[in-house]
C-alpha cells in the first residue's frame, strides 16, 4: 500500500500491485512552514474512507467505527461551537471586570463588575443607575473621598496603574509562553487555510495565553478589540478537537474544513452575527469551501451564539454589547452623507494601511523590534494617560460604540442626548422630533473629535504590538464617532433649515427624521469595510445587528463607496498587506491575474540558471541520486523516461526520496552506493555482478500535474489557486522544460506589481 | 490576432507573431447544445479587458468606454434586479386577481380583486372583512342568490370552467409559441450555469409567455407555486439585459454570472429572502461563483426586493403572504415532533422523486405525451372538481400556507382557530394559552387530512406538466398541513395530559406553550428540503420570513433530518433527478466521485474502438484533413508532432478547422486539396512544385489541458468541475494516448451507478 506516498496518482494505482510493500512511515506528512497538495490531502481522505466503506460489514464493531466516522465531521463542529461560545462568555465577562477594576471595586463582591454590584443594590435609582455605595472608586476606597482634585489624581493614578499592570503581564506572557498568540491572528489563518503549515499557531499554548491575554490586553485599555482574536481563540479550539478524530487530525485537507467551520463560529460570537459568520468564512478567510463546510460552518456559528447567549455575558439576552432597534426610517437625501461616510471610511482604511505597514516594516527591521515589552507598556501608558480624562476615550470601545449606535431616548441620560424639549425650553429629551442641541451636546461633539483623533493615532500603533489585538472594535469606533459627528450635524441642519428644499418635502417641523444613531453604524460598517475590504459578510454582519432589512441600502452604499475609494489606493486589506509583509505564500483567490506572461517565462530553471535536475526512471545510482538530492534544495525532482528522450513519467519528493532510502537502507539488505535506483513497475535487466537494485515506485506520484510551455499564466495561477497544488510541472511538445511553483508565482506577481503597472480591474 | 480562436493558450502567444493575419470569424463560437469552455472563455474576457484598459489613455471616448465597461457589471445587474421586482409583482397582482374570478366579480371596479374590493367598502365589519356588497359570486351574478343547492353547483360550475380556461390558455401559449416556457426551469437553469448552451431558453419569447401562462397557471388551481418560474423569468431578464454590454453578452462565462446574480433576484422576490436567495443562487443553482459575483448577487437581490416591496402587491408592505411573527419561545421536548416531520419530509421527498420521475419517464416514452393539452385539461379538471367542495383546497395555496402558518390571535376567524375559551368555555380565541380544541377545530383537521392526500397526489401528476411549475409552493403545503396536524395534535395532548413529565415542566394550566403555526412552518421546510435537497438556503429563507433567530434549531434539526432520511433512498434532488432523465450534461458539483478508476479506463478510444483520430503538425494535406473530419464526429482532434513519435503539440476543434478552412477557401489564393496543412510556427520546406501551404497555428490551442493514464478518476473529475472543462487528453510518458470529455465522464459515472454499489458518503 503506499497510501497517499505518491501523491495523489500513486496511490491506487499502485494498491494493487504493490501489496506486498508496506507503507514507509513518514511518506505523505509534511514540514513545517511547507505547503500542503491539496490534491494528494483529499486522495489520501477518500482512500481512508474507501477502505472504512469496505470494512463496514465485517463486524458490529467495524460498522461502529464506520458511523463514528460518518458522523465525525459533525461531532467535530458542535464541540468547536460549544467550545467557542463558552470561552467568547468567559472573556467578555472577565474583560468587563478588569475593564471596571481599573475605576474601582465592588466591596459587597469583588468579582462584580460596576454593573453587576449596583444591579444587586437597592439604593439605586434608575436614573443614577451607575453609582451605589457597594461600589468604591479607588479614590473613596484610599483616600476616603469622592470629589475633588485630590481623588481625580488618586483614580487617575490607579487607572494607569491598572492599565500598565495589565499591558505588562500579557506581554509576559504572550513573550514567555507562546510567541504566536500575539495579533489578531486572521492574517496567519488566512495563510494556513490556504494550505500553509505552521506548527504550533493553533495549539493548546496558544489558546491558552491568548485567551488570558486577550482578557488582559482588552482590560489594559489600548485601543484594540478582541473580535479578531476571538476567530483565533475558536480556530486553535478547532484545531484542538480536530485532534479527537483520525480522521481529521491526519489529514490537512480535512482539518482545513474545520477551521472554516471555527472561524464562523469565531465571528457569530464576536458580533452575535451567525449568518454573517458564515459568509465571513466564506469571503474572508477560507479557500477550499466546499458546500459541506458551508452547511457545517452554519452549524457551528449557530451553537457557539446560542451557548453565548446562554451565558449571556451583557445581561440583555443578546450576543454583543451594540444591539440596537431603530425606529425610525431613513430618506433618500440621506444617501449623500451616507455615501461620504463610505469615502471616509476608504480614506481612512487606505490610510491606515499604509501607516500601519510602515511602522511594522520599522518594528521587523530596525533593533526597535527587540523591545516588544518596553513598546507595549509605552503605547500603554500614552493611551492610558491620553485617554483618562476624555470620558469617550476612558470608557470601554464597546461601550463608545453601543452609546454612538443607540438613539437618543427617554432613558438616555448621556450627554450626547441632551436636546432642548420643544415643551418648556429645558434640557430633555426630544419626544420623537428632531431638537436644537444643546452645549452638552456641543461639548460632547468636541470631545468625540478629540477622541476620533486620538483613536486614529493610537490604532496605527497598537496593531502589531505583541499582544493580542484585534482591529474590528477600534475601526468600528473610530466610524461610529465620526458618523455620529455627522448626524448630529445633518439633524442640526435638518432643524434649523427646515425649509430647505431638501429638508421641506421629508422633514416636518416637530418630526424625528434624523437618526444620528444609524450614521454612527454606516459610518463603523465604512471605516470597517475600508479597513478589511470585506463586503456582502460586513453588511449582513452589520444586518443582524439591526435586525432590520430596511437599513441594508444605507450600509451598501457606504460600504460599497469605502471599498472602492480604498481600492484606488492599493488594492490590499490590512490582513493581505500583514500577510506580504510576513512573506506568508499566500495566493490570493480574489486578485485578478490581469498580466500576459506565459508559463516558460516563470518556471525555473530560467534561461541563465543551471539545467533542471531531474532524476531517470531506471538508470541512476543510488550515489548519483544522493549526489542530486545533496546538491540541490528543491523540494521534488521531475523523473523522465532516459536523458535522451527527456519525456515525463512522473514526479518524485525530495522528503520522500530521503524517507524512502533511509528506510531501505534500515530494512532491506544488499542496498550499496552502486545500487541501482529505479522508478518502472519492473526492475532493469542488469549485470548479474551488480547489488540489489532499490524499487521507489511506491513514492512517484505518475499523475504530476502539467502545462504547456505556452500555457498563459492567468490559467496557470487558476490552476494553482483552485486545484491548491504546490507544483506544476512545464513540458513542452512531451517533454520536460521546467517547473512552477507556488513560490514561484508569488515572486512573478511581486516582479509585476514593481514592473508593470497593474491594470484597473473591473469594479 | 487570433482572438480566443486557438483557446485559452494561443490567444496571447501568437498575439505578436501574426498580427498580420486577421481573426477568422465565427471562431471561438459554440453551436447550440454544446458545452461552453470556462478557461477560454475567461481568458477572451482578460483579452478583452486589457484591450480596453490599453486604450483608455488615447482618448476622452475611450476613457468614458472604459469607465462604461468597468461599471457594466453593476448596471446589468442593477436592470434585472429592477425588472425582477416588477415582473415579480405583476404577476403576483395579475394571479391574485385571476384567482378570486374563479369565485365572483367586483362590480364596482372590475380590476379589484375580491380583497380591495371589500377593503374599498365602508359596509364591511372588521369581523366579515370578506363580505360587501360589491363584491359578487357568480351564482348571485347568475342567478341572483347567495345561498341554496343551486347557487352552489352554480359556484362550483364557473370555478371548474374558469379553472379549465386558465389551464387550456396556457398550455396553448406554451405549445404555440414557446415550448421551453413550461416546468420550473430550475433544471434547465443549473444545467445552462455549469456551462451547457440552450438557445432560446432565457430569450424574450420565453420570458414574455412564461410570464402570462404562470399566471394562468397559478389561477388555474393546478397545485402549482410561482416560485421555481420565478426564478426562470429572472433569469430571462438577466439574459436580456446582458445583451446591452458587450462584456457580457459575448461572453458566455461572463453571461453565466450575470444570471448567477438573477436567480439570486428571482428567489429573493419569491421569497422576500435576498439573502436567502444569494444562498440559493450558491448552494443549489450556481457553478462557478467567485466573490465578485457574490456581491452582485446580494446587491440584484436587495433591489429586486425594493421594487417588490414598493409595488405592494399584498397590500402588507411585505414582500411575501406568508411573512409570520411567532411570540413565543419553542422548548426542547418539542425538537422531538419536529425530528417527526423531518423524518416525514424526507420519506415525502423521496416519495415524490421518484414517483414523479416515473410518470415523467412514462409521458416521455409513450404516446401518452403527444397530447399535452389534454394532459394538462384532464389535471386542471380533476384539480377543479375535486378541490372545490373542501375549503382548504379551493382556496389559493399562498393564502393556505399563510393561514397554517399563522398562529390563532384574536383576529383570527379561522375554524382553526375555534378553542374553547376557558373563562367561559365559549368558543373563543384562547387569549394567550392552549385551550381545548372545539368540533370546529376537529372538522378542520379532517379537512386537512383530506388536503394533505390531495395535494400529495396531484403534485406528483402536476410537475413536468407542459405549463409553468413551480414546486416551492405545493411542497411547502404539504409539510404545513402536515405540520399543523402534528402541532394541533402536540397542543391537545399537552392541553389534556399537562401533568406529563414531559409537558410538567415547561407547559403550565394556563399558559400558552406550543404554537401550532411553528409546527406548519417547520413542516413546510422539512418538505421543502426533502424534494430539493437543499440545507443553509433553505433555513436562511425560512429565517427570513419568521424574522427571528430562535426559531433556526427546530428549522436545522427538521431540514437535516430531512435531507438524511432523503439521501438514504438517494442522493438526487428533484432538479438532479429531472437533469438526468433530460440527459442534460451536468456534472454535479456536490456529489463526490468516490470510486478507483483511472484515467485510461475512462479515455476514448476504448480498447476495442479504431485508434484515436489525429493530426500531425506539418505533413497532412488538406484531402487528409478533410477526410479525418468527414469520416469522424469527434468535437477536437489533438495535434501530434509525427506519427512516428505521438507527442502531443496541441488541440484543434472541428468547428475551429471546418470554418478556417472555409475561410481560407475564400480569401486566399492557391489553396488546394494537395495542399500542406500546417500548425507550426513555420511553414515547413516542401517540394518546388507543391501547391500554397494552409496555416491553420491560430486555430490551434496550444495549451490543451492534459492528464497521465494513470490519474485517478477523482482528480479527473475535480479538474473538469472546478476549471469547467470541456475536453482532457490523456498521456502516457509524454505520448498521446486518448481523450476524456465531460460526456465521457457523465457515461462513466451512469455506468458505474448501475453496476457498483456506491459507497455511503459521510453525512
Amino acid at each position: 500500500m503506499s497510501n497517499g506516498g505518491g501523491g495523489g496518482g500513486a496511490s491506487s494505482s499502485t494498491h494493487l500491485l504493490d501489496l506486498l510493500e508496506e507503507p514507509i512511515p513518514g511518506v505523505g506528512t509534511y514540514d513545517d512552514f511547507h505547503t500542503i497538495d491539496w490534491v494528494r490531502e483529499k486522495c489520501k481522505d477518500r482512500e481512508r474512507h474507501r477502505k472504512i466503506n469496505s470494512k463496514k460489514k465485517e463486524s458490529a464493531w467495524e460498522f461502529t467505527k464506520s458511523l463514528y466516522d460518518a458522523w465525525s465531521g459533525w461531532l467535530v463542529v458542535t464541540l468547536t461551537g460549544l467550545a467557542s461560545g463558552a470561552l467568547a462568555g468567559v472573556i467578555d465577562i472577565a474583560a468587563d471586570w478588569m475593564n471596571d477594576l481599573k475605576e474601582g471595586v465592588c466591596l459587597s463582591a469583588m468579582w462584580f463588575n460596576h454593573e453587576q454590584c449596583c444591579w444587586g443594590s437597592n439604593e439605586t435609582t434608575f436614573a443614577e443607575r451607575d453609582k451605589c455605595p457597594q461600589w468604591k472608586t479607588w479614590a473613596e476606597l484610599i483616600l476616603g473621598q469622592a470629589e475633588g482634585p485630590g481623588s481625580y489624581i488618586m483614580n487617575y493614578f490607579m487607572f494607569t496603574f491598572w492599565a500598565l499592570s495589565f499591558a505588562f503581564l500579557a506581554v509576559s506572557l504572550v513573550k514567555v509562553f507562546a510567541p504566536y498568540a500575539c495579533g489578531s491572528g486572521i492574517p496567519e489563518i488566512k495563510t494556513i487555510l490556504s494550505g500553509f503549515i505552521i506548527r504550533g499557531y493553533l495549539g493548546k499554548w496558544t489558546l491558552m495565553i491568548k485567551t488570558i491575554t486577550l482578557v488582559l490586553a482588552v482590560a489594559s485599555g489600548l485601543s484594540l478589540g478582541k473580535e479578531g482574536p476571538l476567530v483565533h481563540v475558536a480556530c486553535c479550539c478547532g484545531n484542538i478537537f480536530s485532534y479527537l478524530f483520525p480522521k481529521y487530525s491526519k489529514n490537512e485537507a480535512k482539518k482545513r474544513e474545520v477551521l472554516s467551520a471555527a472561524s464562523a463560529a469565531g465571528v457569530s460570537v464576536a458580533f452575535g452575527a451567525p449568518i454573517g459568520g458564515v459568509l465571513f468564512s466564506l469571503e474572508e478567510v477560507s479557500y477550499y469551501f466546499p458546500l459541506k463546510t458551508l452547511w457545517r460552518s452554519f452549524f457551528a456559528a449557530l451553537v457557539a451564539a446560542f451557548v453565548l447567549r446562554s451565558i449571556n455575558p451583557f445581561g440583555n439576552s443578546r450576543l454583543v454589547l451594540f444591539y440596537v432597534e431603530y425606529h425610525t426610517p431613513w430618506y433618500l437625501f440621506e444617501l449623500f452623507p451616507f455615501i461620504l461616510l463610505g469615502v471616509f471610511g476608504g480614506l481612512w482604511g487606505a490610510f491606515f494601511i499604509r501607516a500601519n505597514i510602515a511602522w511594522c516594516r520599522r518594528r521587523k527591521s530596525t533593533r526597535f523590534g527587540k523591545y516588544p515589552v518596553l513598546e507595549v507598556i509605552t503605547v500603554a501608558a500614552i493611551t492610558a494617560i491620553v485617554a483618562f480624562p476624555n470620558p469617550y476615550t476612558r470608557q470601554n470601545t464597546s461601550e463608545l460604540i453601543k452609546e454612538l449606535f443607540t438613539d437618543c431616548g427617554p432613558l438616555e441620560s448621556s450627554q450626547l442626548c441632551q436636546y432642548r424639549s420643544q415643551m418648556n425650553g429645558s434640557q430633555a429629551y426630544p419626544q420623537g422630533s428632531d431638537a436644537a442641541a444643546t452645549p452638552g451636546v456641543y461639548s460632547a461633539m468636541w470631545q468625540l473629535s478629540l477622541a476620533l483623533i486620538f483613536k486614529i493615532i493610537m490604532t496605527i500603533f497598537t496593531f502589531g504590538l505583541k499582544v493580542p489585538s484585534g482591529l474590528f472594535i477600534p475601526s468600528m469606533a473610530i466610524g461610529a464617532i465620526a458618523g455620529r459627528i455627522v448626524g448630529i450635524a445633518v439633524e442640526q441642519l435638518a432643524y434649523y433649515h427646515h425649509d430647505w428644499f431638501l429638508f421641506r418635502e421629508w422633514c416636518e417641523v416637530g418630526a424625528d427624521c434624523i437618526t444620528p444613531g444609524l450614521y454612527a453604524m454606516v459610518g463603523a460598517a465604512a471605516c470597517l469595510g475600508g479597513v478589511t475590504r470585506m463586503t456582502v459578510s460586513l453588511v449582513v454582519i452589520v444586518f443582524e445587528l439591526t435586525g432590520g432589512l430596511e437599513y441594508i441600502v444605507p450600509l451598501m452604499a457606504a460600504v460599497m463607496t469605502s471599498k472602492w475609494v480604498g481600492d484606488a489606493f492599493g488594492r490590499e486589506g490590512i490582513y493581505e498587506a500583514h500577510i506580504r509583509l510576513n512573506g506568508y505564500p499566500f495566493l490570493d483567490a480574489k486578485e485578478e491575474f490581469t498580466h500576459t506572461t506565459l508559463a516558460r517565462e516563470v518556471m525555473r530553471p530560467r534561461r541563465s540558471d543551471p539545467p533542471l535536475a531531474v532524476l531517470t526512471q531506471d538508470d541512476m545510482t543510488l550515489s548519483e541520486l544522493q549526489a542530486i538530492i545533496s546538491e540541490t534544495s528543491y523540494n521534488g525532482f521531475p523523473v523522465i523516461v532516459s536523458k535522451e528522450s527527456q519525456r515525463l513519467v512522473g514526479f518524485a519528493l525530495r522528503r520522500d526520496i530521503t524517507i524512502a532510502i533511509e528506510n531501505a537502507r534500515r530494512k532491506q539488505e544488499g542496498i550499496m552506493l552502486n545500487s541501482r535506483v529505479y522508478f518502472t513497475q519492473h526492475a532493469p535487466t542488469l549485470p548479474a555482478d551488480s547489488p540489489r537494485p532499490l524499487k521507489l515506485r511506491s513514492i512517484l506520484d505518475m499523475s504530476p500535474f502539467t502545462v504547456t510551455d505556452h500555457t498563459p499564466m492567468e490559467i496557470v495561477v487558476d490552476i494553482f489557486r483552485k486545484l491548491g497544488l504546490r507544483q506544476c510541472l512545464v513540458t513542452h511538445n512531451g517533454i520536460v522544460l521546467g517547473i512552477i511553483t507556488k513560490k514561484n508565482i508569488l515572486e512573478h506577481l511581486e516582479e509585476l506589481k514593481q514592473h508593470v503597472e497593474p491594470l484597473i480591474d473591473d469594479i
